[in-house]
């Protein structure tokens, strides 16, 4: 018996991901789309601007567009969340006041002291806030969270690399794809030929989320990790696949080829290990001068896979290296989906 | 009368830059134009892949290609030098020898302890390197460099920082133009819905040159500044305009509008600042979130100008900025030209 | 003196074209700007999102929007409208009626036959119409029409060609740019590593709008020409030059060389002559297997100038060539400046 | 008990493809790769720049590079060639005379007479033109080839509606993607924000070789189909994905349903329907206003559907439409493979 799903934000970008990853999940059945008025009542197949490769998997197609409205998707018990950051923030206490557990990919409640920030494979544990947030709130459901696109992939590097050594500082520039700026998002007369170095609210997500994932859990409440940050984003005509290029600075210094075992060896917390999305590897390090690439490489590990390259040291620091993750994938419906896997295995239901 | 000049390297990308921007120029006349054997004796116009938008000057295209030799090219008392590194190195010192004063734009001879890497707003006193060059090596040319690409507008920026506030150290991401490779250089397929971390020997040019350029020229040596640099360079798919995400420590920590006055006030040194040339302004400061951008501003004062935005502080440094300049303007063709001129009003040709 | 007008439109794309064109121009002066209702009041310099390499008129940049009102625009005696088809059926009449003279670049008029659909180095004659235009509707001021930016450099060609030899029937299919599509427009994720073989309503106005301008005027009537078109369509990821592929089927057989020098000696009728817009030359013959391109040719005569390239034998019909024009110059607010060029020369003010 | 086979050229675009479908295909298996001399000797993972965006399989990463010579290969029985058409002139013949089938997408040798040109859901019957060659020649082995990569899915469209109808005249303009061109191939520099209307040689080809498949073979002789084309050939900033726009004169004018039916319902001879590579289905019809698109489209039926959409009543002719056809596999190294099933049906391997 499959788990049934929902999908809030279903026609935008991430919805779509949404969409195509669920249509076939082990343990996921998607019963009901919900996506904003203008939609309402539509076929999916018939208001959706559909931007994949993969085609619109025929049964969700022939889906009648819901409102966004925990009794109209009373089916689910498990709601995946591709909505902006305002309306989540309207939309998805209503959904866990009801019961449901949102699986929000929007930066809404990411840094609420009470909400998880998750990623499997690097702060599993964290999930246990869950109990915290619904004594807090009264609710039945809960709200679970994963970064923003930038932050992902970064965080898990950064993660492998704490274990081991400890992180104190890093510098982290992105050069981030179109996809992170939805649909229709950046015009193509701003980015051919041209980038854009700035991204709306990015940066502060870069220098904040990190430092939550790589906190500890103790009584309740996550103590954030001392690792500070300063970041750049930019943003670059790529279609899809966030790159960073990082320089950090440890608290152990690291040569080259330890660190270089430390990241290819790096395990996913046992309880995260063997769920249908985890990563296949966690973390690939690529040995080429001139890899990850994004249109080679995002796609390693069906998109879930951070992709680390040009390892060396740092003049200034200890290491530099670069980072990519598929945005869309990993850094965000991916992600929301291996979070719900590991709600489901949490509470038994699998 | 104008100084007679030729090109070594004519047909190249910077190559081409050289002879559109020498076409018209007020002080220097093209003599003569050299390129690699395969071009020997055709005209020029009909072997040039003519890239840019500004139609190939009529005069110059029916120019025949010559050797690269100093005999050949007798006639010219400057020579501007597009070549490679590695041609550079052999056929540049014949014409040195010859009594040519070659403006060099190859990396090959930039670090060595007598020659000058020059720009003229920011280290034109280092042009007295030459009497020592000629004193070392008996020529009665000589050799002026300019910088890299990448180093180019950055060192400008620090300069101005330096001057006032000390620049200790800096983080620099580098997203350059596809046409600092050359051409044909990147291939399409490499770089479209793409872009690759990695240009070989480019970082420790970046972590190098902007430390000779800020040094102090003392008893017929450059001691180089104390700053340290840590360099990541990526190509995207831009034609022109290389942009830099910078973040430095200061050693007297200045706020963001004292750093943004000295920006937008500083001037070249005075030898160097009425030249034809000359950036005018040297630097502008764009305050919109969004700028610089490589297609909107690469041409900002003829394509000479270094333009910075988003100057804000830093979260581990004390500020971050990003530095645009055009690569093939103020960083290669235009930046030989610059000093071309600036040893013209040293020697008291004008 | 010169001649005060007005811009209608300005923010987007066609009208930034207009006010910098306008900004310098030798007959017209710019007295005001208006826009949509969520401009009006704001400054123009804060309210435009500027596209153009060329900085933004300081003058200009000053002016506060007004709304497209002919009260509010009293002051000018020629209206340049940058309108979408429909708010330019709405609002264009007004000013006509109010007594300016309408120059619009908006398909809404342009196939009425008493409203001329103009071309200076085509037709200018069909100025005439605007006699009828007056005595019909009542009208003090007028509205003159240039066509779609796809048809405008086509329409050059077949001209040059009709006129030596007749035209019958024209293949032509078009790869246009994304300045074509306004801003907005296309989005980045719908073109890159991409195209879009459809653009609304495009195809019948190259099918038709032709027909018109190479008709004679007679009567008061405009007796389309016989020319038979099959157009297709298709965005590209460029920024700015339409392209159009043609094979044309001749009344009087042509060979290549006949054809080469009817193109290359074409002149605009004497009326249209020597306006400060008018193309020099009106049509560039490139000879080249490779050209026109629109990165490298689009700027030819200052973006007003038809290039033709690629001239050879159909082996179906006479003739196939490649047409190259600029769209949002000679196609936009270039070719109704030249319009408006030849309305004052036509009623004696210049 | 799998064939063994060979690739001619295995380094290159087309030959990066027939490694990536060899790698897994049910009856063929590759046991050598050759290439030019410049990587002979070297292990294959280590030469090639692997551009495809799925994983280089490992069992061919390890194998070395042979010389592309009869005996070196003597273990396959059939030999792929994505070799460049002078050495292919020269090569090929070594090998069918040494006994080897050789399904070569070169163009040397597509249109000699006795040499058939072949696409299995077209023109299966032309394969007994072996028989033929055998006897002229002296051969053993054999050529065999398919079409260039822009006739292929236009030759399919034309065949479907030829069957039913009758195509008497066509007019065909192609925007052809850059993976066309080989690698490197174009130079970013020559095709961001622009297009290139010219590829050499192509045009001829699209304008014969549909009629040679579309022809008769009788009493041992393709008898060219009557049909004759005019094509217009461009490159365009596309990955992959070849798009043609097509207007098309029949023997019996048929309306736009009819069409539609006889292109959705277009069946590949019964000898070529179940072999392994057939698309599934042949012509995949879109019916929206935009669509086929290269980046959307390319991979319908595995990369090897023809994709037909915009069709339209052409005012000239009788109808227009769009093709789409992936370039590097139906039209390149996928097409080959298809033919070499087609191949071993026809002598009973399988």
């Amino acid at each position: 018996m499959k788990i049934p799903v929902a999908i809030l934000g279903a026609t935008g970008m991430v919805g779509q991901r949404f969409v195509s990853l669920l249509a076939h999940h082990p343990w996921f059945e998607v019963v009901a789309l919900a996506a904003s008025e203008r939609s309402e009542g539509k076929r999916y197949g018939e208001t959706v601007h559909w931007l994949l490769p993969d085609p619109l998997p025929p049964k969700l197609a022939e889906m009648r567009i819901l409102s966004p409205d925990p009794e109209q998707l009373a089916e689910a018990k498990l709601v995946f969340s591709a909505l902006p950051a305002e309306e989540a923030r309207q939309i998805e206490p209503h959904f866990a006041r009801a019961g449901k557990v949102v699986c929000s990919n929007a930066s809404a409640f990411r840094m609420e002291p009470d909400i998880p920030l998750l990623m499997p494979e690097v702060n599993p544990d964290h999930i246990a806030l869950i109990e915290i947030q619904r004594k807090n709130r009264g609710w039945q459901g809960a709200i679970l969270t994963n970064p923003n696109c930038t932050s992902s992939g970064l965080t898990v590097a950064l993660k492998a690399l704490d274990t081991a050594f400890g992180v104190q500082r890093a510098f982290v520039v992105s050069l981030q794809a179109l996809s992170g700026a939805g649909y229709p998002g950046v015009a193509s007369l701003d980015i051919l030929d041209n980038l854009i170095p700035y991204i709306p609210g990015e940066e502060s997500k870069v220098e904040t989320e990190p430092r939550k994932m790589l906190g500890q859990l103790s009584q309740g409440k996550v103590v954030e990790a001392p690792l500070r940050l300063s970041a750049h984003t930019n943003r670059v005509p790529v279609l899809e696949g966030h790159t960073v290029c990082a320089s950090v600075e440890l608290e152990q210094p690291a040569d080259v080829e330890s660190a270089a075992a430390v990241l290819e060896n790096y395990q996913a917390p046992s309880l995260a290990r063997d769920l249908p999305s985890a990563p296949r590897p966690i973390i690939l390090l690529r040995r080429e001068p001139d890899r990850p690439q994004p249109r080679l490489d995002r796609m390693s590990g069906h998109g879930m896979t951070t992709v680390v390259g040009r390892l060396r040291p740092d003049p200034l620091f200890h290491l530099k290296f670069v980072v990519l993750s598929h945005n869309t994938l990993r850094g965000a419906a991916g992600g929301s989906i291996y979070n719900a896997e590991l709600y489901a295995r949490y509470v038994g239901w699998k």
